[in-house]
């Protein structure tokens, strides 16, 4: 089978151009709009998204040139696929979002919005400037988990030593948000606030928990990979997921409410109004955070829909590490720097249950291989569970309690010795092989979708959680 | 011949750690000094120096199986030489200068140090607290130059089309430098003011030349590349000149002078005195800026020392153009963002000269091979001039006339027809082919220090023009 690149219209191009430009110089064109940055956003996002759909299958050739490529284990063919190429995608995101600097923080753009508005309500001066550092460092660390997923990809660092790299990737944040002396204290839920009062400092713990949730971020979309599409669905996902999330907390000129009495909650929530400003209910601070938040969040999406057009099932281009290590890093920043981290990890729900579900095999209990995707075969095209095999001698006692325990729930499936009962062989622990071994065998494309569906009802669960339940354990004060 | 790796005493892990902490928890010691994040400078500098002469051999054979690996050209075995280890230098660099920024620029530090110091004289607040914004751009700078110059490592990418790297490189610089308006007037020398008045605003001109002094620094260094040690050589002797000369403009405890009258000049220039701060005479931002600078050479001239120890003939490790761009990138940031560029550009007289002389072969008028480094004698051991030859027929006119005036003036030497006249043969039109011509044929180690030699007695020059003559066409409003 010959696999040619997609196809590529330049009318895309010429079509998108005027408005990616139109949306960009947005802010200079009378009368200037309440939120001028966000409008040149959208547009070098609109680039972002005509750089990545075009530049990834151009430079392809250039990596498998470079040895940067890959056969695709799941298909019968051996062409070799370009592997890597989030770093085109990275490259692109991150230098788009250099460029916006000026537009995001210069001081004729905002000033000139900020008079325009002042008499008009709430008045946002569209980004202070002193959170250009925050702005700065962000993209800082985006960088080094940019260099960092390269050299992964280059030098195919053993995976033992690549948990702690999301670490180093968020010290530039870290850094700054000390210097700057960032907020390290978190509101407790009120069934504890006897115990522990309204507010509580965690001082040190603040800062373990910020390169934690990095590290998780970036690890959790890199565990559940191995499938054409996987790792950049999730990213999309996620990202549309913040990006809903964010404009809740915007000024829109329309009202409008969310049925919350729908899912059982007896208050109904107002947002908008004519810059009253969604559920920031008139905090200028939370306006900011979530602009800053979608101005990272924008650009992503649009590389990662230029991405996928390549990416998708069959696929012309791999990924590599450097884009689950990019956009890991770029919900983390965003998650801490707009502070709404627990929010950001509600919408990690696929991850998480993968990520536990994968413990016995991190961690030494059960024979992790090399590669945990599922078997391919290439006579009926469709994916089987993969199996890990007991091959050094019998499971020990707790890792055959905890395959038992997994078994029992349906999370794996156990083959046992017909006399002795040891377990010879299990399912791999990935939520992969958990769709296949519930669903039946399946294509590689309709697996793919099954994860989509997946992650996106995890999302639709976590605004329930959010905006629905939060309520009980939490008052009005949300961080 | 076996290769064998430079020995490493533990000896100096040791004694050297202990030193280096003490330094960085200096200002948390009473007394705190007056400027208590150059101590902490110091020690991450000697920490820099460590992490270099320890992992550039550790990380070499990781470089030579991801195939990052060269010949050494001018020697007679073929043992592959691990390439781009300039990567760990500047990865290393660039994570040190991260962990400095609380050091910098936390309030707790500096308040301290303010408080301690308001009576003894000059303020130094050591560092506002807005250039944070400035520090991180900058290391967004060196960032994006380390990716570039990896990637061009990896790639391989045509000079022609690697010029303009490094102002992609520059863009974070720019666009900081833009959002927070800065300074974009020169300071007109003497004999010209009488046209431009004193200061001249070059508005987006100025962006011009800072995006063209990158290049400038980068591209300069890179091209007078090609035998053992000159890559770092140069970059360690032009930053402990930019050293030198940052450390004239801080305050110091002892007054001293400059006998300028020996340079011909009739005013002799006093320094220091308690916390007069030498020639910033009381400026505060100049001291800022000249610590900026500082904190930015020492970490670099620590790694650069390091590497060296493995670079020097006969060499274990190649830097690779990342070193270069590295390097070159950081001289172009402190000179943009400590407003001294012209000065900086007197420390670049050997690679102005090179870069001059390379100019018929850069822009096409002499043919340029791939690579014009000496030519080697096996035999003798010794170097001699490389010839690039007119395969394609004779030269045009204005080729023969540019080389017949180059040969005049003694800087190639050339072959011609004995009947017809026409040019043959010339020595490729490089500041190494030119030493060896002039001192006639030598080994690489000895090459190496006439460069080393050259480059230092650039900079004692540079001195004397930037304190003795400049005098001349400058009153004392110097940028």
């Amino acid at each position: 089978m010959a696999l040619t690149p997609r196809p590529l219209s330049p009318v895309l191009l010429f079509s998108l151009v005027p408005v990616a430009a139109w949306f960009i110089l947005r802010p200079f064109i009378e009368p200037v709009p309440s939120l001028p940055a966000l409008y040149s956003s959208i547009g070098f996002s609109i680039f972002a998204f005509l750089a990545s759909v075009f530049l990834v299958p151009a430079l392809g050739p250039a990596f498998v040139k470079a040895n940067l490529k890959g056969r695709d284990l799941l298909k019968t063919y051996h062409t070799p696929i370009p592997e890597s190429l989030g770093l085109v995608c990275a490259s692109i995101y991150i230098l788009l979002l250099i460029l916006f600097i000026p537009f995001a923080f210069s001081n004729p753009i905002s000033q000139q919005a900020y008079l325009k508005r002042s008499h008009e309500g709430l008045i946002i001066k569209e980004f202070p400037h002193y959170q250009l550092s925050v702005y700065l460092s962000s993209l800082l660390s985006l960088l080094i988990a940019t260099i960092l997923g390269f050299l992964d990809d280059v030098f195919d660092i053993r995976w033992r030593h690549k948990v702690p790299i999301p670490i180093i990737a968020s010290i530039p944040v870290l850094m700054v948000y000390y210097a700057e002396r960032g907020n390290t204290t978190i509101v407790v839920p009120l069934p504890f606030r006897f115990m522990f009062g309204t507010l509580v400092n965690l001082g040190p713990l603040y800062y373990v928990y910020m390169s934690l949730l990095s590290t998780f971020a970036t690890n959790s979309i890199n565990i559940l990979a191995g499938i054409n599409g996987s790792e950049v669905s999730q990213a999309l996902i996620i990202s549309v997921s913040v990006i809903i999330n964010d404009l809740l907390y915007l000024p829109w000129p329309v009202d409008f409410r969310i049925p919350l009495h729908l899912l059982g909650n007896n208050v109904e929530l107002g947002f908008g109004g004519v810059w009253s400003a969604g559920m920031s209910y008139g905090s200028r601070e939370l306006v900011e955070r979530h602009l800053f938040s979608l101005y990272f969040m924008l650009p992503l999406v649009a590389v990662c829909v230029g991405f996928m057009y390549h990416n998708w099932y069959p696929a012309r281009v791999f990924p590599g590490d450097t884009l689950c290590y990019v956009t890991g890093m770029a919900f983390a920043v965003v998650g801490i720097q707009a502070h709404f981290s627990k929010t950001l990890l509600l919408f990690f729900i696929p991850q998480i249950f993968n990520f536990l579900l994968s413990c016995p095999q991190l961690f030494g209990l059960v024979p992790c291989p090399r590669h945990r995707v599922p078997r391919f075969d290439p006579n009926t095209n469709l994916l089987h569970p993969s199996k890990t095999m007991f091959e050094l001698g019998p499971p020990s006692k707790i890792s055959a309690l905890v395959l038992h325990t997994l078994s029992t729930l349906g999370l794996t499936e156990l083959t046992v010795h017909p006399n002795t009962g040891t377990i010879l062989e299990a399912n791999n622990l990935t939520i992969l092989n958990f769709f296949l071994l519930k669903l039946g065998p399946m294509n590689e494309k309709s697996l793919v979708k099954v994860l989509i569906l997946s992650q996106v009802a995890g999302s639709l669960f976590a605004f329930f959680v959010r905006y629905g339940l939060a309520g009980l354990v939490y008052d009005g004060d949300r961080r």
